[in-house]
Protein backbone atom coordinates (compact mmCIF):
# COMPACT_ATOMS: atom_id res chain seq x y z
CA UNK A 1 0.00 0.00 0.00
CA UNK A 2 1.12 3.48 -0.76
CA UNK A 3 1.01 6.39 1.19
CA UNK A 4 -2.31 8.89 0.84
CA UNK A 5 -1.59 12.38 0.32
CA UNK A 6 -4.56 14.62 1.21
CA UNK A 7 -5.21 16.99 -1.30
CA UNK A 8 -2.78 19.92 -0.84
CA UNK A 9 -0.24 18.77 1.19
CA UNK A 10 1.55 17.01 -2.05
CA UNK A 11 2.19 21.03 -2.81
CA UNK A 12 4.70 20.81 0.39
CA UNK A 13 6.73 18.05 -1.28
CA UNK A 14 9.95 19.74 -1.16
CA UNK A 15 10.62 19.15 -5.00
CA UNK A 16 12.66 21.15 -7.17
CA UNK A 17 10.30 23.76 -8.82
CA UNK A 18 11.60 24.90 -11.46
CA UNK A 19 11.00 28.77 -12.26
CA UNK A 20 9.09 30.61 -15.22
CA UNK A 21 12.27 31.07 -17.14
CA UNK A 22 13.32 27.45 -17.12
CA UNK A 23 10.04 26.32 -18.33
CA UNK A 24 10.40 23.26 -20.37
CA UNK A 25 14.08 23.64 -20.82
CA UNK A 26 15.09 23.04 -17.27
CA UNK A 27 17.70 20.34 -16.88
CA UNK A 28 14.94 17.96 -15.73
CA UNK A 29 12.51 19.18 -18.27
CA UNK A 30 13.44 15.78 -20.86
CA UNK A 31 12.81 13.40 -18.06
CA UNK A 32 9.87 14.63 -16.70
CA UNK A 33 8.31 15.28 -20.38
CA UNK A 34 9.01 11.50 -20.77
CA UNK A 35 7.36 10.89 -17.90
CA UNK A 36 4.35 12.20 -18.35
CA UNK A 37 4.34 11.35 -22.22
CA UNK A 38 4.52 7.54 -20.50
CA UNK A 39 1.84 8.45 -18.49
CA UNK A 40 -0.06 9.17 -21.06
CA UNK A 41 0.40 6.04 -23.26
CA UNK A 42 -0.07 3.54 -20.49
CA UNK A 43 -3.37 5.38 -20.17
CA UNK A 44 -4.54 4.70 -23.53
CA UNK A 45 -3.13 1.41 -23.42
CA UNK A 46 -5.47 0.78 -20.72
CA UNK A 47 -8.51 2.17 -22.38
CA UNK A 48 -7.53 0.01 -25.12
CA UNK A 49 -8.00 -2.64 -22.83
CA UNK A 50 -11.00 -1.77 -21.13
CA UNK A 51 -12.62 -0.74 -24.05
CA UNK A 52 -11.63 -4.14 -26.31
CA UNK A 53 -13.02 -6.06 -22.48
CA UNK A 54 -15.78 -3.87 -22.35
CA UNK A 55 -16.58 -4.72 -26.35
CA UNK A 56 -16.61 -8.48 -25.57
CA UNK A 57 -19.71 -7.70 -22.58
CA UNK A 58 -21.60 -5.22 -25.08
CA UNK A 59 -24.81 -6.31 -25.05
CA UNK A 60 -25.59 -5.48 -28.60
CA UNK A 61 -23.40 -6.23 -32.03
CA UNK A 62 -23.71 -2.23 -33.19
CA UNK A 63 -22.49 -1.71 -29.44
CA UNK A 64 -19.49 -3.87 -29.38
CA UNK A 65 -18.52 -2.68 -33.10
CA UNK A 66 -18.60 0.71 -31.64
CA UNK A 67 -16.21 0.08 -28.19
CA UNK A 68 -13.81 -2.30 -30.68
CA UNK A 69 -13.76 1.03 -33.15
CA UNK A 70 -12.63 3.04 -29.76
CA UNK A 71 -10.36 0.32 -28.78
CA UNK A 72 -8.57 0.92 -32.18
CA UNK A 73 -8.47 4.69 -31.44
CA UNK A 74 -7.05 4.29 -28.43
CA UNK A 75 -4.20 2.14 -30.11
CA UNK A 76 -3.74 4.78 -31.96
CA UNK A 77 -3.46 7.53 -30.18
CA UNK A 78 -0.92 5.45 -27.40
CA UNK A 79 1.30 5.05 -31.05
CA UNK A 80 1.13 8.73 -31.13
CA UNK A 81 2.97 9.62 -27.77
CA UNK A 82 5.71 6.49 -27.92
CA UNK A 83 6.52 8.26 -31.57
CA UNK A 84 6.61 11.10 -29.40
CA UNK A 85 8.64 9.41 -26.76
CA UNK A 86 10.91 8.41 -29.72
CA UNK A 87 11.25 11.52 -30.86
CA UNK A 88 12.90 12.81 -27.54
CA UNK A 89 15.24 10.05 -27.85
CA UNK A 90 13.66 7.97 -24.99
CA UNK A 91 12.91 4.25 -24.85
CA UNK A 92 9.08 4.36 -25.75
CA UNK A 93 8.33 1.11 -24.08
CA UNK A 94 10.30 1.83 -21.15
CA UNK A 95 8.68 5.05 -20.40
CA UNK A 96 5.26 3.39 -20.58
CA UNK A 97 6.08 0.06 -18.85
CA UNK A 98 7.21 2.46 -15.45
CA UNK A 99 3.47 2.97 -15.58
CA UNK A 100 2.31 -0.63 -15.71
CA UNK A 101 0.37 -1.01 -12.74
CA UNK A 102 -1.08 2.65 -12.53
CA UNK A 103 -4.63 1.29 -12.33
CA UNK A 104 -4.70 -2.17 -11.06
CA UNK A 105 -5.38 -0.42 -7.52
CA UNK A 106 -8.39 1.72 -8.72
CA UNK A 107 -9.18 -1.47 -10.84
CA UNK A 108 -9.45 -3.72 -7.99
CA UNK A 109 -11.48 -1.18 -5.88
CA UNK A 110 -14.12 -0.48 -8.48
CA UNK A 111 -15.44 -3.61 -10.31
CA UNK A 112 -18.51 -3.02 -12.16
CA UNK A 113 -21.44 -4.96 -11.94
CA UNK A 114 -23.40 -4.42 -14.45
CA UNK A 115 -22.87 -2.28 -18.37
CA UNK A 116 -24.07 1.31 -16.83
CA UNK A 117 -21.44 0.89 -14.07
CA UNK A 118 -18.72 -0.01 -16.70
CA UNK A 119 -19.79 2.64 -18.72
CA UNK A 120 -19.99 5.25 -16.00
CA UNK A 121 -16.26 3.87 -14.82
CA UNK A 122 -14.35 4.22 -18.47
CA UNK A 123 -16.18 7.66 -18.53
CA UNK A 124 -15.37 9.14 -15.02
CA UNK A 125 -12.19 7.04 -14.82
CA UNK A 126 -10.88 8.05 -17.95
CA UNK A 127 -12.40 11.85 -17.16
CA UNK A 128 -10.49 12.02 -14.02
CA UNK A 129 -7.11 10.77 -16.02
CA UNK A 130 -7.61 12.42 -19.13
CA UNK A 131 -7.90 16.00 -16.95
CA UNK A 132 -5.23 15.42 -14.98
CA UNK A 133 -3.04 14.71 -17.89
CA UNK A 134 -4.18 17.68 -19.58
CA UNK A 135 -3.41 19.92 -17.01
CA UNK A 136 0.62 18.37 -16.42
CA UNK A 137 0.71 18.58 -20.06
CA UNK A 138 0.76 22.52 -19.59
CA UNK A 139 4.18 21.88 -18.40
CA UNK A 140 5.63 20.42 -21.37
CA UNK A 141 7.62 21.73 -24.59
CA UNK A 142 5.38 23.35 -27.28
CA UNK A 143 5.26 19.76 -29.40
CA UNK A 144 4.82 17.34 -26.46
CA UNK A 145 2.32 19.11 -25.15
CA UNK A 146 0.76 19.44 -28.87
CA UNK A 147 0.44 16.06 -28.60
CA UNK A 148 -0.78 15.28 -25.83
CA UNK A 149 -3.55 17.80 -26.04
CA UNK A 150 -4.55 16.64 -29.46
CA UNK A 151 -4.34 12.66 -27.96
CA UNK A 152 -6.57 13.51 -25.33
CA UNK A 153 -9.02 15.62 -27.37
CA UNK A 154 -10.51 12.76 -28.73
CA UNK A 155 -13.69 12.40 -26.57
CA UNK A 156 -15.70 9.85 -29.23
CA UNK A 157 -15.60 7.19 -26.17
CA UNK A 158 -17.15 10.01 -24.00
CA UNK A 159 -19.71 10.47 -26.23
CA UNK A 160 -21.10 7.36 -26.30
CA UNK A 161 -20.90 7.05 -22.72
CA UNK A 162 -22.99 10.10 -22.44
CA UNK A 163 -25.56 8.49 -25.05
CA UNK A 164 -25.91 5.47 -23.42
CA UNK A 165 -26.27 6.55 -19.69
CA UNK A 166 -28.47 9.43 -20.64
CA UNK A 167 -30.87 7.47 -22.52
CA UNK A 168 -31.38 4.80 -19.84
CA UNK A 169 -31.07 6.95 -17.08
CA UNK A 170 -33.82 9.66 -17.91
CA UNK A 171 -36.92 7.34 -17.59
CA UNK A 172 -35.26 5.52 -14.05
CA UNK A 173 -34.66 7.08 -10.73
CA UNK A 174 -33.53 3.76 -8.53
CA UNK A 175 -30.50 3.76 -12.16
CA UNK A 176 -29.87 7.69 -11.47
CA UNK A 177 -29.78 7.36 -7.92
CA UNK A 178 -27.45 4.25 -8.29
CA UNK A 179 -25.39 5.57 -10.46
CA UNK A 180 -24.82 8.89 -8.84
CA UNK A 181 -23.66 6.73 -6.01
CA UNK A 182 -21.77 4.63 -8.18
CA UNK A 183 -19.84 7.95 -9.68
CA UNK A 184 -18.91 9.27 -6.04
CA UNK A 185 -17.20 6.13 -5.20
CA UNK A 186 -14.93 6.26 -8.59
CA UNK A 187 -13.78 10.20 -8.52
CA UNK A 188 -12.85 9.52 -4.94
CA UNK A 189 -10.23 6.38 -5.72
CA UNK A 190 -9.63 8.28 -9.06
CA UNK A 191 -8.30 11.25 -7.00
CA UNK A 192 -6.51 8.54 -4.63
CA UNK A 193 -4.72 7.82 -7.49
CA UNK A 194 -3.62 11.21 -8.77
CA UNK A 195 -2.81 12.21 -5.15
CA UNK A 196 -0.35 8.11 -5.24
CA UNK A 197 0.90 9.71 -8.87
CA UNK A 198 1.99 12.94 -7.41
CA UNK A 199 3.63 11.96 -4.27
CA UNK A 200 5.97 8.68 -6.00
CA UNK A 201 6.42 11.36 -9.03
CA UNK A 202 8.13 14.65 -8.18
CA UNK A 203 8.47 14.72 -12.37
CA UNK A 204 4.43 15.22 -12.65
CA UNK A 205 4.55 17.95 -9.37
CA UNK A 206 6.54 19.84 -11.54
CA UNK A 207 4.74 19.74 -14.46
CA UNK A 208 1.61 20.65 -12.97
CA UNK A 209 3.59 23.98 -11.18
CA UNK A 210 5.10 24.82 -14.13
CA UNK A 211 1.99 24.61 -16.41
CA UNK A 212 0.61 26.86 -13.37
CA UNK A 213 3.05 29.26 -13.91
CA UNK A 214 2.57 29.50 -17.10
CA UNK A 215 -0.86 29.63 -17.41
CA UNK A 216 -1.81 32.90 -18.44
CA UNK A 217 -0.11 32.01 -21.55
CA UNK A 218 -1.06 28.67 -21.77
CA UNK A 219 -3.81 30.02 -24.68
CA UNK A 220 -7.27 28.08 -26.29
CA UNK A 221 -6.13 25.36 -23.91
CA UNK A 222 -6.41 27.38 -20.42
CA UNK A 223 -9.86 26.54 -18.55
CA UNK A 224 -12.14 29.34 -18.47
CA UNK A 225 -14.09 30.23 -14.86
CA UNK A 226 -10.25 29.85 -13.11
CA UNK A 227 -8.68 33.11 -13.26
CA UNK A 228 -6.74 32.85 -9.81
CA UNK A 229 -3.17 33.82 -10.67
CA UNK A 230 -2.15 30.00 -9.28
CA UNK A 231 1.01 30.77 -7.00
CA UNK A 232 3.33 27.31 -7.77
CA UNK A 233 2.79 26.46 -4.56
CA UNK A 234 -0.89 26.40 -4.87
CA UNK A 235 -1.18 23.98 -8.08
CA UNK A 236 -1.41 21.14 -6.50
CA UNK A 237 -5.03 22.64 -4.93
CA UNK A 238 -6.07 24.13 -7.78
CA UNK A 239 -5.00 20.64 -9.31
CA UNK A 240 -7.78 19.25 -7.28
CA UNK A 241 -10.41 21.90 -7.54
CA UNK A 242 -10.00 21.69 -10.94
CA UNK A 243 -10.55 17.94 -11.35
CA UNK A 244 -13.18 17.94 -9.08
CA UNK A 245 -14.71 20.48 -10.93
CA UNK A 246 -14.51 18.87 -14.34
CA UNK A 247 -15.81 15.61 -12.68
CA UNK A 248 -19.07 17.93 -11.52
CA UNK A 249 -19.36 18.84 -15.20
CA UNK A 250 -19.06 15.33 -16.36
CA UNK A 251 -21.94 13.90 -14.23
CA UNK A 252 -24.14 17.08 -14.69
CA UNK A 253 -23.82 15.99 -18.34
CA UNK A 254 -25.64 12.66 -17.50
CA UNK A 255 -28.06 14.63 -15.41
CA UNK A 256 -26.67 12.63 -12.33
CA UNK A 257 -25.06 14.45 -9.06
CA UNK A 258 -21.94 14.50 -8.36
CA UNK B 1 -25.49 -29.87 -32.77
CA UNK B 2 -24.82 -29.53 -36.19
CA UNK B 3 -24.25 -32.83 -38.58
CA UNK B 4 -20.91 -33.44 -39.70
CA UNK B 5 -20.45 -33.54 -42.91
CA UNK B 6 -17.31 -35.60 -44.47
CA UNK B 7 -15.16 -33.20 -46.50
CA UNK B 8 -16.01 -34.43 -50.11
CA UNK B 9 -19.27 -35.24 -49.20
CA UNK B 10 -20.80 -31.69 -49.28
CA UNK B 11 -20.63 -31.81 -52.96
CA UNK B 12 -23.17 -33.73 -53.36
CA UNK B 13 -25.49 -30.83 -51.82
CA UNK B 14 -28.25 -30.14 -54.12
CA UNK B 15 -27.83 -26.48 -54.72
CA UNK B 16 -27.98 -24.60 -57.81
CA UNK B 17 -24.52 -24.21 -59.51
CA UNK B 18 -24.01 -21.02 -61.33
CA UNK B 19 -22.77 -21.90 -64.87
CA UNK B 20 -19.59 -19.58 -65.67
CA UNK B 21 -21.62 -17.31 -67.62
CA UNK B 22 -23.70 -16.17 -64.60
CA UNK B 23 -20.59 -16.03 -62.84
CA UNK B 24 -20.76 -13.11 -59.90
CA UNK B 25 -23.73 -11.75 -61.76
CA UNK B 26 -26.54 -14.28 -61.14
CA UNK B 27 -29.57 -13.33 -59.42
CA UNK B 28 -27.88 -14.85 -56.03
CA UNK B 29 -24.68 -12.76 -56.62
CA UNK B 30 -25.65 -10.32 -54.41
CA UNK B 31 -27.00 -12.10 -51.58
CA UNK B 32 -24.27 -14.91 -51.70
CA UNK B 33 -21.55 -11.38 -51.60
CA UNK B 34 -23.39 -10.05 -48.83
CA UNK B 35 -22.85 -13.25 -47.12
CA UNK B 36 -19.19 -14.07 -47.53
CA UNK B 37 -18.38 -10.67 -46.91
CA UNK B 38 -20.54 -10.63 -43.37
CA UNK B 39 -17.73 -14.24 -42.63
CA UNK B 40 -15.19 -12.18 -43.18
CA UNK B 41 -16.21 -9.09 -41.27
CA UNK B 42 -17.18 -11.46 -38.83
CA UNK B 43 -13.51 -13.04 -38.35
CA UNK B 44 -12.06 -9.93 -38.16
CA UNK B 45 -14.24 -9.01 -35.59
CA UNK B 46 -13.33 -12.10 -33.91
CA UNK B 47 -9.43 -11.63 -34.35
CA UNK B 48 -10.01 -8.30 -32.95
CA UNK B 49 -11.45 -10.17 -29.76
CA UNK B 50 -8.94 -12.66 -29.32
CA UNK B 51 -5.86 -10.30 -30.29
CA UNK B 52 -7.07 -8.13 -27.30
CA UNK B 53 -7.39 -11.41 -24.97
CA UNK B 54 -3.99 -12.35 -25.85
CA UNK B 55 -2.70 -8.69 -25.42
CA UNK B 56 -4.27 -8.78 -21.84
CA UNK B 57 -2.54 -12.01 -21.35
CA UNK B 58 0.73 -11.02 -23.12
CA UNK B 59 3.64 -11.76 -20.72
CA UNK B 60 5.87 -8.78 -22.18
CA UNK B 61 5.23 -4.94 -22.51
CA UNK B 62 6.43 -5.20 -25.89
CA UNK B 63 4.27 -8.52 -26.75
CA UNK B 64 0.69 -6.48 -25.43
CA UNK B 65 2.00 -3.49 -27.57
CA UNK B 66 2.26 -5.81 -30.50
CA UNK B 67 -0.85 -7.53 -29.69
CA UNK B 68 -2.45 -4.47 -29.36
CA UNK B 69 -1.39 -3.56 -32.48
CA UNK B 70 -3.01 -6.23 -34.84
CA UNK B 71 -6.13 -6.32 -32.62
CA UNK B 72 -6.53 -2.72 -33.92
CA UNK B 73 -5.71 -3.52 -37.33
CA UNK B 74 -8.41 -5.91 -37.30
CA UNK B 75 -11.11 -3.48 -36.80
CA UNK B 76 -9.68 -1.85 -39.48
CA UNK B 77 -9.84 -4.84 -41.88
CA UNK B 78 -13.47 -5.26 -40.35
CA UNK B 79 -14.69 -2.11 -41.25
CA UNK B 80 -13.08 -1.96 -44.80
CA UNK B 81 -15.26 -5.49 -45.64
CA UNK B 82 -18.18 -3.36 -43.84
CA UNK B 83 -18.07 -0.47 -46.24
CA UNK B 84 -17.98 -2.57 -49.31
CA UNK B 85 -21.38 -4.38 -47.66
CA UNK B 86 -23.18 -1.31 -47.36
CA UNK B 87 -21.79 -0.06 -50.80
CA UNK B 88 -23.45 -3.15 -51.88
CA UNK B 89 -26.82 -1.72 -50.59
CA UNK B 90 -26.86 -4.12 -47.73
CA UNK B 91 -27.06 -3.92 -43.75
CA UNK B 92 -23.50 -3.92 -42.69
CA UNK B 93 -24.09 -5.18 -39.49
CA UNK B 94 -27.00 -7.66 -40.27
CA UNK B 95 -24.41 -8.79 -42.61
CA UNK B 96 -21.77 -9.71 -40.05
CA UNK B 97 -24.40 -10.81 -36.98
CA UNK B 98 -25.30 -13.27 -38.94
CA UNK B 99 -22.25 -15.25 -38.10
CA UNK B 100 -22.16 -14.29 -34.21
CA UNK B 101 -21.32 -17.73 -32.91
CA UNK B 102 -19.50 -19.39 -35.70
CA UNK B 103 -16.51 -19.92 -33.83
CA UNK B 104 -18.27 -20.64 -30.61
CA UNK B 105 -18.06 -24.41 -30.93
CA UNK B 106 -14.15 -24.23 -31.81
CA UNK B 107 -13.28 -21.85 -28.96
CA UNK B 108 -14.93 -24.07 -26.78
CA UNK B 109 -13.17 -27.35 -27.87
CA UNK B 110 -9.70 -25.42 -28.25
CA UNK B 111 -9.29 -23.92 -25.06
CA UNK B 112 -5.06 -23.17 -24.81
CA UNK B 113 -3.40 -24.06 -21.90
CA UNK B 114 -0.37 -22.32 -22.60
CA UNK B 115 0.61 -19.00 -24.44
CA UNK B 116 2.48 -21.02 -27.05
CA UNK B 117 -0.98 -23.30 -27.65
CA UNK B 118 -2.65 -19.89 -27.38
CA UNK B 119 0.04 -17.92 -30.47
CA UNK B 120 -0.86 -21.32 -32.33
CA UNK B 121 -4.47 -21.31 -32.31
CA UNK B 122 -4.55 -17.60 -33.45
CA UNK B 123 -1.98 -18.96 -36.24
CA UNK B 124 -3.66 -22.10 -37.57
CA UNK B 125 -7.23 -21.08 -36.65
CA UNK B 126 -7.18 -18.00 -38.71
CA UNK B 127 -5.25 -19.55 -41.36
CA UNK B 128 -7.59 -22.05 -42.28
CA UNK B 129 -11.04 -19.54 -41.93
CA UNK B 130 -8.82 -16.66 -44.06
CA UNK B 131 -7.57 -19.59 -46.42
CA UNK B 132 -11.21 -20.92 -46.73
CA UNK B 133 -12.61 -17.25 -47.31
CA UNK B 134 -9.74 -16.57 -49.60
CA UNK B 135 -11.14 -19.50 -51.62
CA UNK B 136 -14.03 -18.60 -51.76
CA UNK B 137 -13.62 -15.32 -52.57
CA UNK B 138 -12.59 -16.09 -56.14
CA UNK B 139 -16.64 -16.11 -56.80
CA UNK B 140 -17.15 -12.52 -55.87
CA UNK B 141 -17.76 -9.39 -58.28
CA UNK B 142 -14.13 -7.97 -58.50
CA UNK B 143 -14.33 -5.15 -56.09
CA UNK B 144 -15.77 -6.99 -53.14
CA UNK B 145 -12.89 -9.90 -54.25
CA UNK B 146 -10.33 -7.21 -54.00
CA UNK B 147 -11.35 -6.04 -50.56
CA UNK B 148 -11.39 -9.49 -49.41
CA UNK B 149 -8.04 -10.56 -50.67
CA UNK B 150 -6.66 -7.07 -49.57
CA UNK B 151 -8.10 -7.61 -46.24
CA UNK B 152 -6.43 -11.21 -46.06
CA UNK B 153 -3.48 -10.36 -47.13
CA UNK B 154 -2.70 -8.64 -44.45
CA UNK B 155 -0.46 -11.53 -42.57
CA UNK B 156 1.80 -9.52 -40.19
CA UNK B 157 -0.08 -11.36 -36.90
CA UNK B 158 1.34 -14.57 -38.66
CA UNK B 159 4.30 -13.24 -38.49
CA UNK B 160 4.77 -12.96 -35.43
CA UNK B 161 3.22 -16.05 -34.54
CA UNK B 162 5.84 -17.89 -36.92
CA UNK B 163 8.55 -15.66 -35.17
CA UNK B 164 7.64 -16.50 -31.48
CA UNK B 165 6.98 -19.89 -32.07
CA UNK B 166 9.56 -20.63 -33.86
CA UNK B 167 12.33 -19.74 -31.42
CA UNK B 168 10.75 -20.96 -28.72
CA UNK B 169 10.41 -24.54 -30.41
CA UNK B 170 13.42 -24.38 -32.07
CA UNK B 171 15.47 -25.60 -28.69
CA UNK B 172 12.58 -27.33 -27.32
CA UNK B 173 11.55 -30.73 -29.02
CA UNK B 174 9.06 -31.58 -26.18
CA UNK B 175 7.41 -28.17 -26.58
CA UNK B 176 7.54 -28.80 -30.69
CA UNK B 177 6.05 -32.69 -30.26
CA UNK B 178 2.95 -30.85 -27.91
CA UNK B 179 2.67 -28.32 -30.26
CA UNK B 180 2.83 -30.59 -33.25
CA UNK B 181 -0.31 -32.43 -31.61
CA UNK B 182 -2.42 -29.42 -30.87
CA UNK B 183 -1.62 -28.00 -34.51
CA UNK B 184 -3.78 -31.59 -35.58
CA UNK B 185 -6.24 -30.98 -33.50
CA UNK B 186 -6.57 -27.24 -34.11
CA UNK B 187 -6.89 -28.14 -37.58
CA UNK B 188 -9.41 -30.81 -37.35
CA UNK B 189 -11.72 -28.71 -35.43
CA UNK B 190 -11.04 -25.67 -37.65
CA UNK B 191 -12.11 -28.25 -41.40
CA UNK B 192 -15.29 -29.09 -39.00
CA UNK B 193 -16.09 -25.32 -38.72
CA UNK B 194 -15.81 -25.04 -42.61
CA UNK B 195 -17.82 -28.57 -43.35
CA UNK B 196 -20.97 -27.31 -40.94
CA UNK B 197 -20.71 -23.59 -42.70
CA UNK B 198 -20.67 -25.66 -46.40
CA UNK B 199 -23.44 -27.45 -45.32
CA UNK B 200 -25.47 -24.41 -43.41
CA UNK B 201 -24.94 -21.73 -46.01
CA UNK B 202 -25.10 -23.06 -49.65
CA UNK B 203 -24.73 -19.27 -50.90
CA UNK B 204 -20.64 -19.96 -49.43
CA UNK B 205 -20.95 -23.54 -51.59
CA UNK B 206 -22.04 -21.51 -54.54
CA UNK B 207 -19.34 -19.18 -54.15
CA UNK B 208 -16.90 -21.99 -53.85
CA UNK B 209 -18.44 -23.91 -57.16
CA UNK B 210 -18.07 -20.96 -58.62
CA UNK B 211 -14.43 -19.44 -57.79
CA UNK B 212 -13.15 -23.08 -58.81
CA UNK B 213 -15.37 -22.95 -62.01
CA UNK B 214 -13.30 -19.43 -63.14
CA UNK B 215 -10.39 -20.49 -61.30
CA UNK B 216 -8.36 -20.43 -64.51
CA UNK B 217 -8.75 -16.71 -64.69
CA UNK B 218 -7.83 -16.19 -61.43
CA UNK B 219 -4.83 -14.51 -61.76
CA UNK B 220 -2.43 -13.72 -59.25
CA UNK B 221 -4.06 -15.06 -56.44
CA UNK B 222 -4.26 -18.81 -58.21
CA UNK B 223 -2.56 -21.07 -56.16
CA UNK B 224 0.28 -22.43 -57.82
CA UNK B 225 0.68 -26.27 -57.56
CA UNK B 226 -3.14 -26.54 -57.73
CA UNK B 227 -2.92 -26.70 -61.91
CA UNK B 228 -5.91 -29.45 -62.03
CA UNK B 229 -8.76 -28.47 -63.87
CA UNK B 230 -11.41 -28.14 -61.36
CA UNK B 231 -15.03 -29.21 -61.80
CA UNK B 232 -17.81 -26.96 -59.89
CA UNK B 233 -18.75 -30.38 -58.47
CA UNK B 234 -15.45 -31.49 -57.14
CA UNK B 235 -14.77 -27.99 -55.53
CA UNK B 236 -15.32 -28.78 -52.23
CA UNK B 237 -13.02 -31.59 -52.01
CA UNK B 238 -10.49 -29.78 -53.98
CA UNK B 239 -11.03 -26.64 -51.36
CA UNK B 240 -10.74 -29.25 -48.30
CA UNK B 241 -7.63 -30.81 -50.54
CA UNK B 242 -6.40 -26.94 -50.36
CA UNK B 243 -6.99 -26.38 -46.91
CA UNK B 244 -5.12 -28.93 -45.76
CA UNK B 245 -2.50 -28.29 -47.75
CA UNK B 246 -2.01 -24.70 -46.73
CA UNK B 247 -2.24 -26.20 -43.05
CA UNK B 248 0.72 -28.25 -43.62
CA UNK B 249 2.52 -25.59 -45.29
CA UNK B 250 2.42 -23.33 -42.27
CA UNK B 251 3.00 -26.05 -39.64
CA UNK B 252 6.13 -26.96 -41.64
CA UNK B 253 7.34 -22.72 -41.15
CA UNK B 254 7.11 -23.88 -37.37
CA UNK B 255 9.21 -26.41 -38.29
CA UNK B 256 6.14 -28.52 -37.10
CA UNK B 257 4.57 -31.78 -38.18
CA UNK B 258 1.11 -31.17 -39.80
Amino acid sequence: MTTHARPGATGATPSPVATSAEHAAGPDAQPDAIELLGLVAQLEDVAFARLAADAAEAPSTEQRLELSRFAAAAVERRERVLARIAELGADPVAALRQFDHVLDDFDARTQPSTWWERLLKAYVGYGVADDFCRLAAEGLDPESRRVVLEVLDDASHAELAVAELDAAGADDGVLSARLALWGRRLVGEALGVVQRLLVQRPGLVRLVNEGAAAEPAAGPEQNAGTDVVAAPANAPTKLFGELTAQHTRRMSRLGLTA
